[in-house]
């Protein structure tokens, strides 16, 4: 059987099913008293609640595991057995597993399962008569390791996953994760305490060993932890969850990023516009937001009007066309404003910068005619593509083209319109090659659109930029354009965002960077460290920030001036160094005494330190934009 | 008698109140049938009320006007006589003046007067036995001309208003304004329909011009006239009053302001930060604006908690400060933050850019010792001198220097700390020889201030730029930073803004400027017309742009690029430069059929018409920045 055949043969839940039991096993032989909870199938492993003579210790992770080790070598198979119900109760009743009587006992009650959590896991659905129970034995002495109360499915043998020993199959690859109390049933009233052992089952162990790196990568980059290391950005009790304010290092991160982004639409043609962040409920009620978000509008109560904290800018924008009568000839306008809109998530939901009530998007809205759609999207995408690969996020990503399908029923708009944006969209991704999944049923009720998924640095997929058309918002608003006869038609409207929303957006780079942005984006890009603080070592000092301030990158923004910062504090240079580490300055340049003379510098990056003449430190810094 | 006794002599509310008589003696003249309501003296001028045989006409003020002119120089004089209620009451009725009559029987009836408008303007305040009246009299004749319940005073003889024929004193300036429909008594229920005459009164002639000649400038600048002809920004009802949407032309003006200001504070050390439009209702709470502002906060409902939109940004920064423990090393820290912040203003007082409801500010706060108030406020003096030097706004501007005066109850603060900052406030203004006003008792209850006073291309004043010290701010959020021996002390905080709001600024512009925005600031700065749409024509129009593309200016903006527009439409020459001057665009390229062979324009300014080799309008175009 190839590596290939062997994971295809068996699905990763049912090893990590098996992987449970056997899991259990091995408490059971430390732990003889043991009584069993439920041991469900969890995303990336499984979990075992256990009644136990005493409370888990780390070290007893390594011990079981070690256990479990050994157990998976020895001759066991999985064995299946059904009994009736007052059987199975007398069962487990005589081997003294209470809890398992108490869900026999209750199902006998009701006569059906109503598949609480725990029920889910061992009982089929419905009306039961007959349970099963699967046994873990061992095939020479036929003794019996583990029992469970049990739905299955299950391996057969223990050769099934442990990739047999001297052969070309892989073992599963599983770890002991962590530990934690839990209660029976959940139930923190009845204070039935558990343990519960949590364990990651992959395929083999190269998986495991990628999901484990991959987890601890992500943990590193957090973007909340680095965020806060970084001094990038706060959150405050009095003003709120999910409102971030924007420290004055997030802060240069976070323009340099929309600076970006308005230098590439500029060149395509764009115009800024500005809206305010209140319109009234008339406005959403035309334009369908109103209903469309619900309890997630914040509502402003007003001394005459109520108005609604802008959700969307789209109708906004459609007001700024419709206060002009353009002709065919002056489409395309394309309209760009990055601003904040507001939506009223759970507070339970929100997170750092990725999941908050204040979302800073990088909007736009474009009107043209419907021949004018193709060379449009062509133009954005390009956006798109100019603005990842600048950021290394474009080695792989996907595109997902929503369309209506069969069943148009839910969509409004014309067939004709509908059939061109399709094609539109669809000529787009064949002609600039895009890697594109088609998604039938997925359009939006008003147009078809583009999704784009990017992997960050560890894999990591984050759907971020979106080319939407829209039918029907021209229609609500009552938009038109004079067309070559002198008459109204109506315009296309396209939405699209490139970042998605400058909050989240930072903070998927602060994790994609690890907090080590490359150069351009570095909020302090260059700091000096005073070995001393004598007074022509501070003059030396001078003279070096000079010439930084005298210097700035023209990739890939324009005239962005180098940020320098000089630490002359009266510590060790030592502490100096480590701390410009953690900031995670790109460029550290270190002045002594003795580099006066010379005039030299010493320069340290994440390459090492090197010696240069002062007046090469400028042609160093433009020769390593990739820092 | 000089000309400044005779202005000095007799106040201006005396010779209008007078001139409402000769205004009425002449409509009797007129109109023997006149009956007389009231003529009070107000801005500007004075009106009279009448119930006339017919409606008046526009040419009736023409007329009324010359009698006017003559009766000024007839030998009349201004008689006062005091007669008893009753008296007076049989006087008027025997006149057939019903109306003087309805308000002395309503006098005898009630006692007292209770001053409503119209008793306000002819009785003295309480208790009335006994009313004056006025006559004017034909001193030769004796002939009485007019006469007028009124409690005066007046001038003499008409000598003291005409300047006497041939003499070096001035006569009063006047005119009649116009005239609409008015009820008496302002109660259109009773509907006794009366006329109403605006007069125009004014020291002199001079006096009267330069009046109408600002407030003619002031319509034909009026923002919102010259903000929709040159399509700056919308007012939309779905959106509601007082919230203004930028146009794209509007847009670019808007951020080139906000972009210069930020040029001006990063080159003093600013760092921008962000903050979101909503917060919790505790911040407010605890920074006292929830109680200040009252009924003018935007209140937000949401799921879970109970926000305001900002009113103002001092509290959020007060949040992105106090995520810092910062040294005294650190000090000054300085903020700045163009947002928008929103006021609930009735939509009566609502107009235009210049009273809205969102208001964005070039906000900044600076955290400082007590020891550098003076040092940064001498910076902020600097900024504020900067940008209305380049707005052309500092040849005449004066400032209010807020103190607390001798009453110090309605502060808060040490005395110590608030006598600190007062000097260095008045140090500043002494040592930058600013010309400040000292105002006691006018600081804010947190600190003293200084509020800058500009005049406009027309003379008129416009408070806009504003540095206030807050003793307050630091107490409430407990702010503190670590001082040279380690304990924590309170940092100072300066509240200052230099366009004040970046609405209410840009609809100053549009009226100082009139719409003729300097070249680095018009919206679009050079236009391309062409005579024909020939293709070799169009050809040479690319070979145009092209130049333009390349071109930037760098004051007082650096890299700002040149904004141009091409009109090839088929239209008439004539009618596209029409369009471009009412767009008010600063250069006018055209380009006809004959300018191909030698490479020439013809380039249109305010200053005239002339042709250039197209290698020289580059160098025109740097040449002449204050189009």
């Amino acid at each position: 059987m190839s590596i290939s055949d062997n994971s295809s043969d068996i699905s990763l839940d049912t090893k990590k099913h098996s992987f449970s039991h056997i899991m259990a096993a091995a408490v059971l032989e430390m732990f003889p008293e043991a009584k069993f909870g439920v041991g469900p199938v969890i995303e990336n492993g499984c979990f075992y609640d256990f009644i136990l003579p005493r409370t888990l210790i780390p070290e007893d992770l390594e011990l079981i595991e070690e256990k479990i080790k050994e157990i998976l070598y020895r001759p066991l198979l999985f064995k299946r057995q059904e009994l009736g119900l007052e059987e199975a109760v007398v069962h487990f009743r005589d081997k003294g597993q209470d809890l398992k009587v108490e869900l026999l006992m209750d199902l006998k009650e009701k006569g059906t399962t109503k598949m609480d959590k725990e029920e889910k896991e061992i009982f089929d659905e419905g009306e039961v008569q007959v349970v099963s129970l699967y046994r873990l034995v061992d095939n020479n002495t036929g003794e019996i390791l583990f029992e469970d109360l049990c739905k299955g499915p299950h391996v057969e043998t223990m050769t099934e996953i442990n990739g047999e020993k001297n052969s070309e199959n892989k073992s599963i690859g599983f770890k002991l994760d962590k530990f934690s109390g839990s209660y029976w049933r959940g139930d923190q009233e009845r204070g039935i305490d558990m343990q519960r052992i949590y364990a990651l089952v992959f395929d083999n162990d190269e998986e495991l060993g990628e999901f484990l790196f991959q987890r601890n990568e992500a943990k590193k980059r957090d973007h909340r932890v680095v965020g806060k290391d970084m001094k990038l950005f706060t959150i405050s009790n009095l003003v709120g969850a999910g409102l971030p304010l924007m420290q004055p290092r997030g802060m240069v991160i976070r323009k340099l990023v929309e600076d970006y982004l308005w230098q590439i639409h500029e060149k395509k043609g764009y115009q800024r516009v500005w809206t305010p962040h209140i319109a009234k409920v008339d406005l959403y009620e035309t334009s369908g937001h109103a209903a469309k978000f619900g309890d997630e509008l914040f509502r402003v109560q007003g001394k005459e009007d109520e108005f609604i904290l802008k959700p969307m800018n789209c109708p906004h924008h459609m007001q700024i066309y419709a206060d002009n009568q353009f002709s065919y000839r002056d489409l395309p306008i394309r309209y760009f404003e990055p601003t904040t809109v507001y939506r009223d998530e759970k507070s339970g939901q929100l997170s750092g910068l990725t999941r908050v009530r204040s979302i800073t998007q990088d909007d736009g809205h474009l009107f043209c005619l419907v021949d004018q759609i193709e060379e449009e999207v062509v133009k954005i995408v390009e956006a798109i593509k100019e603005f990842y690969a600048t950021m290394s996020m474009d080695k792989e990503f996907w595109v997902s083209l929503s369309l209506r399908g069969e069943d148009h029923s839910k969509y409004l708009g014309e067939d004709k319109i509908w059939h061109q944006g399709e094609q539109a969209l669809e000529n787009v991704c064949r002609d600039l090659e895009l890697p594109y999944k088609k998604v039938e049923g997925e359009a939006a009720f008003y147009g078809p659109k583009l999704d784009f998924v990017f992997k960050d640095a560890i894999n990591r997929e984050w759907q971020l930029s979106t080319i939407q058309l829209d039918f029907v918002l021209p229609e609500r608003f009552d938009l038109s354009y004079i067309n070559e006869s002198g008459d109204k038609e109506r315009p296309v409207v396209i939405h699209r965002a490139i970042s998605g929303s400058l909050e989240r957006f930072l903070g998927v780079m602060i994790e994609h960077f690890g907090g080590r942005f490359p150069l351009w984006l570095a909020p302090v890009q260059v700091k000096i460290l005073t070995v001393n603080n004598k007074e022509e070592v501070l003059e030396y000092v001078n003279k070096v920030k000079l010439i930084l301030e005298d210097l700035e990158l023209n990739q890939p923004l324009k005239h962005n001036r180098i940020r320098s910062f000089v630490d002359d504090r009266d510590e060790s240079l030592g502490r100096k160094i480590r701390e410009a580490e953690v900031e995670k300055i790109p460029v550290i340049v270190i002045i002594g005494p003795k580099d006066l003379e010379d005039e030299m510098v010493s320069v340290r990056t994440q390459n090492g330190e090197q010696k240069m003449r002062l007046n090469q430190l400028k042609e160093f810094i433009l020769n390593n934009t990739s820092l």
